[in-house]
């Protein structure tokens, strides 16, 4: 984590801010399924999958705003699989020496209760602990207010959230859309993401997950992602997502707030260290030009 | 597994109503707090919880219905936490030898869509994988048609799920209880798992999580938990918990085929084995006196 002159260290919103305007809002997902990496000439073991993701930290560190490693395809490689997590995450870490590394949002979704949501946010919030990324991704089906221990530790060190919100898949429609006295779970979750950001500059540390391909799903539900004054991680803007007037119908004056997340879109073009880089870049400027403009 | 005549596996719900009715409606939750482990005089380390964890499978493996190793305080440990929950899940299947054994419910509350939700599957439910119990609890924010992949490979192999439904922390009421159309999520996820689970004998693998605790709102919700025809895994049960009154409310008919999970309650009495063995005994019997009758 950065040191700030007070002692503390920078909040995970101000890092990313910063880290988005110096390579643009893009967040490179790292997706070892079985298929890349056989398309990497890999096999589909822990071996392959150290191999792969390494190859685009080390490609990519430095060069872009974020990285996404998905807990799922570590843990598919059980404890073993877990441990490359780890080694990403320090590699990522390593990336980060004066001050424009690429951060790294742990997309696990937990979500639990009391001590047991405490017990995830020490091992993915804590300083020192090896799979504590910038940031994670947390599920709220047992409720916003479940995940206080999470929020109370990643303001402590620093660290970011981002809240399932609204996604694209159609099936989280009977959850998301529901409603208490008129307002949807949805509008609910970001209402209680803007109280925990209210008056951060440039935008605060507790952030949602929202797609980018649901279309008027935003004004259905009634969500005021303006208010949430946090970073709005999306999954699928530009190429087969979400084009330049969709993202401002969904995102409106939130816009600047979105990071949008690319995987297979980017992964696709490798193994070599160079098309990795093209890919990447030319994602950053179709992601910058959809959502800066 | 166990192998049936047809070549296949007995599913994990039929599996389930016999170690229940052989040990008591009992799951003993493996929760390694760090308070647990100072109490029982072993460090708060990789060390500590594996002792801890193997004691427990040791001394109780056999003598109850189920274990339910709790992911959190695993990961918090790391990578190398997370492989002591594969040598807790393997101790526990070698406890199985006869069809007396205690099945293992890994409490995970996984949760995502497509291909990553498959690797959750694969992770956890899929033959071989040392992350494997017999059953796993997931997450239903993202909708239950986006649980499908894990649906199909635990169908396919014989293990259950238990989904998130009806929690008893006061913070889930505004995402559990929202409605759509008069239909509250609650109610939803119930009429998911009965579609899965209809026609089973003696109950589905398709299970939900019910906080035992939750007084009124299974009726508030309009939740059918006799319609599920699953087994309902329900913290809270008993000692500062629901009482018989209480159960009846909350269950109804569907009473029968509650699992009542009991942690500290239970793990306190150790490290003795013995004590260990006589506070599960009291557990299961308060738990068969209080649903069965």
């Amino acid at each position: 984590m950065t040191a700030t002159p007070g002692g503390g260290v920078t909040p995970f919103g101000a890092r990313l801010a910063a880290a988005m305007d110096e390579h643009g809002p893009l967040c490179v997902g790292i997706d070892p399924h079985a298929s890349l990496l056989h398309a990497w000439g890999l096999s589909d073991d822990v071996a392959g999958l150290r191999e792969f993701s390494l190859r685009v930290v080390d490609a990519l560190g430095g060069k872009v705003a974020a990285f996404k490693p998905q807990a799922a395809f570590f843990e598919r490689h059980g404890s073993r699989g877990l441990g490359v997590l780890e080694e990403v995450i320090a590699a990522a870490r390593a990336t980060g020496s004066g001050g424009s590394g690429t951060l790294t949002i742990v997309d696990a979704k937990r979500g639990d209760i009391g001590s047991t949501m405490g017990a995830y946010a020490e091992a993915f919030l804590a300083d020192g602990s090896p799979l504590a990324g910038d940031a994670l991704t947390v599920s709220p089906y047992l409720g916003f207010g479940s995940l206080d221990p999470a929020v109370e530790l990643a303001t402590a060190t620093g660290r970011g959230l981002f809240v399932l919100c609204l996604t694209s898949n159609k099936e989280g429609f009977e959850v998301q859309h529901a409603q208490t006295d008129g307002t949807s779970v949805a509008a609910l979750m970001a209402a209680h993401a803007a109280v925990l950001n209210a008056g951060a500059e440039p935008m605060g540390s507790v952030g949602l997950v929202v797609g980018a391909t649901i279309g008027d799903a935003v004004a259905a539900t009634g969500t005021d992602l303006v208010a949430v004054n946090g970073p709005l991680l999306a999954p699928g803007v530009g190429a087969q997502g979400a084009g330049e007037r969709e993202l401002a119908t969904t995102f409106g004056g939130a816009r600047k707030n979105v990071l949008a997340s690319s995987s297979r879109g980017v992964l696709a073009a490798g193994p070599d260290p160079e098309a990795l880089v093209s890919a990447a870049r030319a994602a950053a400027q179709e992601a910058t030009k959809a959502l800066r403009n």
